[in-house]
């Protein structure tokens, strides 16, 4: 988690007051099953909640923890602290330290789904704004970096918010894949607690019980959904890698925002580098680094080992903090980006109707012309445009067979863009379903 | 794709003569469409379909790709050579190649994942009937690949049913990521051919119209489809390596069923190697393979590059032929897996009954011994098991301390079994929910 | 391996024949040595040879194979088929599958790499070509895809042939990496063998003896030699993703070159995809595949465990037979790539001059204007430019305070090429040693 | 890099005041070369040097940055605050911030190198201690973990030493790769700035000058010292492996050491638990992690791209504070590592004398039986070992045919330990050079 791509709210799930605070919760409403079932004094449970409103000093754990070398222990032991060794005597009671590390663990990233899918959904209002914004702002579709056939940047911002949804149903299914806890004991037979007290602290915690547990919870879920994580950071490399070729200096079909004060935006204004799409490229790979070892951490020995822990201290808060910065970073740059339609008028034009030169093959061999002779008529007229700069529909206007064969106005119909446009409220109705 | 881990039903997905079949099958529906459509003339629609029994010749459209370097024009050429130039006028009018090679692969990749589904459902069967077979077989749970508290091998069992239960969701969901076809042109706009065509082919292929496509599908959908497979091979993986550590000679717990004419087998009785189990371990990690480069092929640069193709004809075949086999493999282990109960309760008792020290500690604890004396009393007894080789119960009922405390009945009670297996049942209701 | 990315030199490495082949020679070498070593009759030593020249029948011993369940058994069988079975009679003594599989991946491995290595000097010949005939080439260098300062076409060259003499040390560690043999039984201890055999093999296949193996050679070797693979796979998408930048329609500064008979270039002279150096890009993913499995390959189980064999199956042939591949390709991409210098200075004055800006300002500030006059002073004149489409240099002679500050012979100085290449000699002595 | 997986040393190397030391030197030494070459005053250069022992303040230089937008120029003005502004003003004269910012980062890179050779050299000094120690202690040598052939725990810790011996060569060569500093301008082409300024820089901080550079130094480099890193921590992921197995409980070769006061060891003497080890798998996961982000950042756009950047301030101090902690950790888990020479002795005796079963096979081949008889009469007596516990020896002894076969003392002598021992000095030699 580096500082500068973070965010205060991601940041704070991975925070050490609030890792304690849900264990805190776990061990309380452990503690009010327990008293329901009898196992414990009612007040004894009350009294834990003592602690409620309470801020646990990190400091002091960390001091307690250094002796006993065990951090639940250390929690349980400042806990008792603070509520008093008569009322935290039944905390825990019959409980395994995964039990309470696990679900934290799992109420952890499903909070950081919660912020990620929000995080979506704001990108997918930018996209859909700026989709609608430029629906019809004609620009040259590219195949291979080439210029293939107009279509309107409208669409182009469409596709990403078509790619964000499918990204954003992934996040919920992320999220229910990890939305589990365990209350199950030390090899996950519930042999010292009853299985009813995992069911409440789970329904307390928002999760769902995990069906059947070892000592931990199964790591496939896990695995699951950093996968998740990994795809939605590689649709924003694609996002960034579009918009770091329109802002090209050859290109320039657009830019990120520059603030008006950004030193030597005026003086040098060719030179307004596209470093927020170029990081959010890096951010990406980034995200997508936590996919291998969390594919690695599933298959753990027997009814656990902890080889999975130290990858998840890493990529639990590394890969969920840096999504986050990395989606409201897009979103920004998605909502502020400059788009120069003009640019993309001149951009298409740049070979003087060339790009029209497949329709027009097209039609000649619909009008009868042979395939060969098709090739034929358009090739010499193109090559005077490429070579010599022509322009090709006046070419095309200027040639005998091709007027024989189409007449003036079936060519001046091939270059007409509403030909590529008149299927985009199609497709916009079934990207946005209105 | 290794031969020798390959079945012959995904491996026909995959081949040139399934390809073949599902281009005809899309250029032929577009046929249809288009008739419908009034652009081509229903005759020569419906004689496209005069191929619909005709063996494609693989070696003759090899012979014509290599003299037009394009694979879509190649088949197109054997096409009109089945089916007569004239039928074969108006195939693949104002279509892309992408709009067959995109669809086709979604076509492969979802009758993989169909055959994926049913490999799952084919290895949950086997882990359930286990699962029920050896509900009550006790063995030792291990954490750290050390003993901690019993469990039983049903419970292995059911476990990691419920992980592939998990999976199967998850292919399920693959599936219907890749489950979309396109016919929308060079650049996704519908230029040169109706939606209507792009309906009608998907919904006889099987497949949902891609809502909004470029010149090609977004491939953040294989992304998607190729984690998901990732995440099953890890699960794999998992089991494998369970049954790896079953089968170590110092364990031997279980063991790879292993035919009585292998040879070596009893004049080497000690000498079976879990060379399946080792080997789906190596194939988890081919599987995994596909992962990073389907993530890195998701940012094409605007409206396609042909980065992904190469990456593609590799991981598509390999990763789905590949977890295929592991999955029939694993099932034929799990199937034959033999089970040593008799060397399950030898191992557990290897320490003489130490493993129930800790639920010794807590009774003492609970009996009102303060936890300085109860770790005391418990720690000269276990010594005397550790060091000595005595019988831990033997020692407790010995010790006057112990036996003031506890009494006979709740010594020998700490030693019961049934007190780990009592919610075995609740976990097997919450997995086969029966 | 894909076929269409394949060549038949290293196809041929990793053919069955060419397994056996080794497997044959290094039998025979420890026949030889177990002769000199009294162990076995020279005559039976003598004898195996005459295998030498025998074409060992694959069908053959995939027969005996599905047999006997065992490859290496198989072929001892089919090579007593051949010299005789009172020939064969003390072929493999003492010695384990292993020792024969490992010795002859490192054979193959190292054969591999000789051709990468033969592949890399190739592409660099053909790079150090185009740099010395680019050299002067002048055009823009770029950072964020947006013009900076001037550099020429040469020094592009030149620095792939860097990156690539790097590549080719690296792979030349990397053949050293896997240049070691075993025959040191069935854990490494040569209960069973001397260590005399060993050498005598190792000397004779070109290896060194493994210092110190178990069953099985060391795979941190194979991880080591992967990676590198892994690394020149990368270099390979750097130089592709150079040239399909500049053969994007906007850019053009070159393309792949374009046969004449190829379909479609002259009829659409602005369609020429860079499906070369595109393709190169995917390629270099498959490459790169190879370096998470092979890393994973590592920790086996205490002296062997079979998990690496079925990842080596198919990374052993696919990384190499693959990369050979690329760099083939790669390399013919280079030598004929078609350079368009007009391009080059038409892209790089596109900005009439801008791109002088910084070294406008800078000579500002070095006459003795102030930092923020020095920057006002360019910026009224660069807006000029930028606005209205002015020339740079003519806004500046027009400048009085600029003409003030620094004169018109510096002011038209500071628009000299000559400024950006005077170093480009010393640049090329660094890379090319001349 | 989290704390508890940190070590003082290796994160001094990543804080800000290394790096803005670091940055200084930089800059300092080329004003040095720039007063040498006469383009700027001696005095200036002298009077920088100022700063040599000042504490650069890190909160006033984020300060200054938060209204820059640039690091470097927040630096260099805070460098002015230090050394007077006359005197700083010829400071970072021609240069790009990239060479600081470059340079800067081989030198960290090149001292973490430093830091991880000496652990690495530290950790080779624990084994080689261990090995000869254990030279001679026998144990069971295990393919697929079942038993195989005597071994000794002295050429387990042997091998690991020379697994350890390459990685230190591949560590140095890592370093060498990227020892390399640029001082070469916007694209690299010294155009402002003297080659002469770069060789002084370099020389000064211990690199070499890179060949060519763009406005960075190319990535390459760096993808294969990051290479070089998972290599390391995929050979301590074997150790630990090894060692993990060896402590599970069947096994119980070897213990990580357990202090005397460390809680639980004594109540529960069976429940030691091999987290060091447990810990250093996942360690080792953490560390490959920064491969393949590392090899995706060789592909930078044109002269450069930042994409790189937000992955490299990760994975440069998160690869290399991780592998110097796992290495410290391993090392001293190998130093302290308690080894049980009486249950390898037990273990390798469990089956009575079968792992000599192939032996004796060998050994009536050998005399002349043949290969079925001989089958036979192993296949006889082994069964009564396995299935009624009997002594093989003993049963050999015992059984008439094959008394006839090989005599008494032949039979004792296939069960000497000596025969799978007789080459440890040998390897010894080999690993060890001594």
């Amino acid at each position: 988690m580096i500082p500068r791509y973070s965010r205060p709210e991601m940041v704070a799930i991975w925070s050490p007051e609030t890792k304690f605070r849900i264990w805190f919760e776990i061990e309380a409403h452990a503690c009010d099953a327990m008293a329901d079932l009898g196992v414990i004094p009612r007040e004894n449970a009350e009294a834990v909640w003592k602690a409620r409103d309470a801020e646990f000093d990190v400091a002091r754990i960390d001091e307690i923890e250094a002796v006993t070398k065990h951090d639940v222990i250390a929690f349980l032991t400042h806990l008792s602290e603070i509520v008093g060794s008569d009322a935290a005597r039944f905390v825990h009671q019959g409980m395994t330290s995964s039990d309470v590390l696990d679900t934290t663990l799992n109420v952890q990233l499903t909070r950081a789904a919660d912020l990620l899918i929000a995080d979506v959904e704001a990108l997918m209002a930018a996209l859909k704004r700026r989709a609608y914004e430029h629906k019809d702002t004609i620009r040259i579709g590219r195949s291979h970096g080439i210029h293939a056939e107009p279509t309107t940047m409208g669409l182009t911002f469409a596709r990403f918010h078509a790619e964000m949804s499918r990204n954003l149903k992934r996040l919920r299914t992320a999220r229910e894949e990890v939305a589990t806890g365990a209350i199950s004991g030390a090899v996950g037979t519930f042999a010292n607690i009853d299985p009813a007290v995992e069911a409440h602290v789970c329904e307390r915690m928002g999760l769902t019980p995990e069906p059947i547990s070892t000592q931990v919870i199964p790591r496939d879920r896990h695995a699951a959904f950093f996968c998740a994580l990994g795809v939605v950071a590689s649709s924003i490399e694609n996002i960034a890698t579009e918009i770091r070729h329109m802002q090209r200096t050859e290109v320039l079909e657009a830019e990120e925002f520059f603030s008006a004060g950004q030193k030597g935006s005026s003086a040098m204004p060719h030179k307004r580098n596209p470093v927020l799409t170029e990081n959010l490229t890096g951010l990406a790979r980034l995200v997508r680094m936590a996919v291998t070892p969390a594919l690695e951490n599933v298959a753990l020995w027997h009814e656990r080992d902890i080889s999975h822990s130290s990858v998840e201290r890493a990529i639990g808060p590394d890969a969920t903090v840096t999504l986050d910065f990395a989606l409201a970073r897009l979103t920004g740059v998605i909502d502020k980006l400059v788009i120069y339609p003009d640019n993309m008028l001149a951009n298409m034009n740049r070979f003087r109707g060339l790009v029209m030169s497949q329709r027009v093959l097209l039609a000649l061999t619909q009008a009868g012309v042979s395939r060969e002779d098709s090739y034929r008529l358009v090739q010499r007229n193109a090559m005077r445009v490429w070579e010599e700069g022509a322009d090709f529909q006046t070419e095309l206007l200027a040639d005998d067979d091709v007027r024989a064969a189409l007449g003036e106005d079936e060519i001046r119909e091939k270059f007409d863009l509403g030909y590529h446009t008149k299927h985009v409220d199609t497709i916009f109705a079934r990207v946005f379903g209105e």
